[in-house]
């Protein structure tokens, strides 16, 4: 008993020091992106592949397999078990990649990246064509190295499982094809027979410094605690939940428009809330004290953006506390017109422009294809041509060149497999959850309507970011929704939504 | 010889991961200072100890010392001896030290702070004193630890080595007894029979954006490199030469005159300036890479601060500069009257409030007395009498609390006992060297007067920073001024200033 203790313990020192290290490397990132002068970059680079190499060195070091093996057997307590088999995952995920492919998935990657950038600018596919090529091969390999073929499933959960643990490529299927179908003819009747909103108010200049304040404004509103986190500004927004009392978001002003900033804005503090609400700070470096899965946090990042955010009682609320901090420009619109024009949906061709609806079509396309490419069935030549047939079935556009079609995205140039489906995952949990939401609260649209948000963060914690990784992302929607997650509510929050906007 | 060459190589491989992970433990720094949240700090606390910890066991790695001392005999380039004695000395010091004293003053020391705040607070000594006398003897303990007799000296040297490397007390000594004796002469005089220069201009409120662009404005002519440095904003102004191509520098503006704001930068950035030419961007991680002393890099911030910065010629360059930045409130005053205004000599209580000439006396103070009390020959109850005796002798003021008196310094309470004579070792080098540019620079005055600051940049990296550690701070100045140093220059450079401007 005195043993099992020791090695538990044992066994959560050293996952805190391999989180302790994670979090310096994360300060080394978020550095980069905002403030480091261009000058550090290069020693940047040393600073960063030294720390990722001191954790690497831990996290395959053979005495924390010989820890995690011993507490296996000894752990009672449930939160004890979790943090084993967490454990675990990690280290045999971690064990199983030969330190030869890992490198050359780093280094080649980021030849491949440039090489992608190149070839993005240019849009030319067939100067990438060799580098995604050798990429899919290296991704295969590493699926390989971690698949479990024991559970039956394919190559592809390998992959996913990365970044959504416990979800396979058919479960995820099951549920995409539905919403794939119903969608595309919501997205049609719309472009058929819709009337567009007027989206003339987006197009009003919001001084940089005024929507600064409005994403301060709008932070409080939803709670996100300033004095453990931070909003900066940057070329790509994103949250880093760098340490225990410690989020840090980031958005941008140049070149968006007002919403994009705004909604940008509470998409990163969707992702910090729960970043803050997981339960680092009596449990950080724990496994368990992490996020369950990548669908998940995309489920409150898209929650706060598109179910708060983009609804009528949002606007009804935030509509006066925009015109008094943003000043003349917006008061001759009323809520509603600015309800209806962050409303839209309508195919185009870059997923990061994309609206709400569309947004998912997107997706699954390239879900179709990575997993088709993984599998052998579709030749990286060929993938324009299958790229460009299945973009104008799903979204009725001609695809004019690769530079708006197959070489959109940086993903795959650095072997981000698998990555993809977990976008939508976060919409359709994120829709499930919102039903499951309005049950329990009666008078959700009045409590938004007055700007009182903090009942619904409260519930997220509760329901959702405590819990860390307990549960699987499959499991906590089964025990908070009574349901397995399906296409169903999604649907009916866009329906709902876009058919009474447009007319149809 | 190809061991040998290996053994150097491998030792350099060593300092390098050992530099790097210094490098990752000054942004942790330089982050808690600007920019992380509040509740950021328990975490921040870990992931320095655990960077601290991992770079201790570099440094003390047996197998860096047997690299070192197969390296030593065979090194036979000037670079690579110094590199061989640098790193000798690193890791002698490193393992001199038992890990229980080191641990002991760290822990020892951070709550001895605490208890400093609390009695400057108060200006309650009594309630430090114990603090104060465990620090001492903790301090006397690592003295003794580090010290080697066989060269004679005393115990405080090996204090004093840590900062000021190769220097003794006596040597200090026998610079700053001429310079104190005649600066007390100096300050009397002025005291007794001067006429201040009018200080209102000094009071004018500049609004605190333009105070920023006026900074900003000064580096450039400093020819301080933006694109391999930042500057930010800190309650405590600070240079961090965070990593090669990035040197951070810090200022303050709130309730600080605008002149404080001002020079504050200035003498950062003359400190950003050295690591900015120190050998780091083909060198880094190599012993030479660093600065050669804490005197050496404090002559390079008071150079600019009060060789350049409080000249006439500055002055007349820099006023019209002044009034189209700062906009109205300064266009009445002349370049004259500012010369004047901020060329003053009052005697004071706080150190890092005293002018440019008082300044020293306040330092050499507490030399004397933290020497006294490593000898022994005063004890740590006895420290406000003599503290106050002393001052009112060299200063002519009579110390009201202990606040204003021998609290008012955080050193002391951390352990930091031989490094207040660095400060004025600094301002007696800048004054040697700039007798030496000044001859090398026939029309120095007209260059300031033109704003062009490159050329004394220049010679400043050729002659001082480009040599990192290879030359100890006394060999530099004999080399450059091919004299050794002495108390003459700074006591003609603020004779030859203030005489005129007080009219004694």
């Amino acid at each position: 008993m005195t043993t099992a203790t020791n090695a538990y313990e044992g066994m959560l020192k050293r996952t805190r020091e391999i989180a302790t290290l994670g979090s310096v490397g994360a300060l080394l990132s978020w550095d980069q992106e905002t403030y480091m002068p261009s000058g550090g970059g290069e020693a940047r680079a040393e600073q960063g592949a030294l720390i990722a190499k001191l954790r690497h060195e831990r996290a395959t070091a053979p005495e924390l397999g010989d820890l995690i093996a011993q507490a296996e057997g000894e752990a009672t307590e449930d939160l004890a078990k979790a943090n084993v088999r967490e454990a675990k995952r990690t280290y045999d995920k971690a064990t199983k990649l030969p330190g030869d492919l890992v490198e050359e998935l780093a280094r080649t990657g980021s030849r491949a990246q440039d090489a992608w950038k190149g070839a993005r600018a240019d849009s030319d596919f067939k100067s990438f064509e060799p580098w995604l090529d050798t990429m899919m091969s290296l991704t295969r390999r590493k699926a390989e190295c971690l698949f479990d073929s024991s559970g039956g499933g394919e190559l592809y959960d390998a992959l996913l499982d990365e970044y959504e643990p416990g979800a396979t490529a058919a479960e995820v299927q099951s549920v995409f094809d539905p919403l794939r179908e119903r969608l595309s003819g919501l997205i049609k009747d719309i472009a058929d027979n819709g009337t567009p909103p007027d989206t003339t108010p987006l197009d009003i200049a919001v001084d940089e410094a005024k929507q600064h304040e409005l994403g301060l404004f709008i932070l409080g509103a939803m709670t996100f605690d300033l004095d453990a986190g931070r909003l900066d500004v940057t070329t790509h927004p994103f949250c880093s939940g760098l340490a225990p009392g410690d989020t840090r978001l980031t958005t941008r002003y140049k070149g968006e428009r007002w919403t994009d900033s705004l909604y940008g804005t509470m998409h990163e503090a969707g992702h910090g809330l729960y970043e803050q609400g997981l339960p680092k700070s009596d449990r950080f470096g724990e496994p368990i004290a992490n996020d369950t899965g990548l669908g998940t946090h995309e489920s409150q990042s898209r929650m706060w953006e598109n179910f708060v955010g983009r609804s009528a009682a949002f606007w009804s609320w935030f509509k006066p506390h925009l015109d008094r901090i943003a000043g003349p420009g917006l008061e001759q619109y009323s809520a509603q017109d600015l309800y209806r024009a962050t409303n839209t949906a309508k195919p185009s061709y870059i997923r990061v422009e994309a609206d709400e609806a569309t947004y998912n079509l997107h997706v699954m396309l390239r879900f179709e294809l990575e997993r088709a490419l993984l599998r052998g069935e579709l030749s990286v030549a060929d993938l324009p041509g299958a790229w460009n047939e299945r973009f104008e079935s799903m979204l009725g556009l001609q695809v004019p060149d690769d530079r708006r079609g197959c070489l959109q995205d940086v993903h795959w140039s650095f072997g981000l497999v698998g990555y993809f489906p977990t976008y939508t995952l976060g919409n359709l949990y994120a829709a499930q959850y919102w039903e499951t939401i309005r049950e329990q609260f009666p008078d959700l649209d009045g409590q938004i309507g007055r700007g009182e948000l903090g009942p619904l963060r409260e519930w997220l914690r509760d329901q959702i970011h405590t819990h860390g990784k307990v549960y699987r992302a499959a499991e906590l929607c089964d025990r908070i929704t009574g349901k397995p997650l399906a296409s169903d509510p999604l649907l009916r929050h866009l329906e709902g939504k876009l058919r009474p906007i447009y007319g149809v």
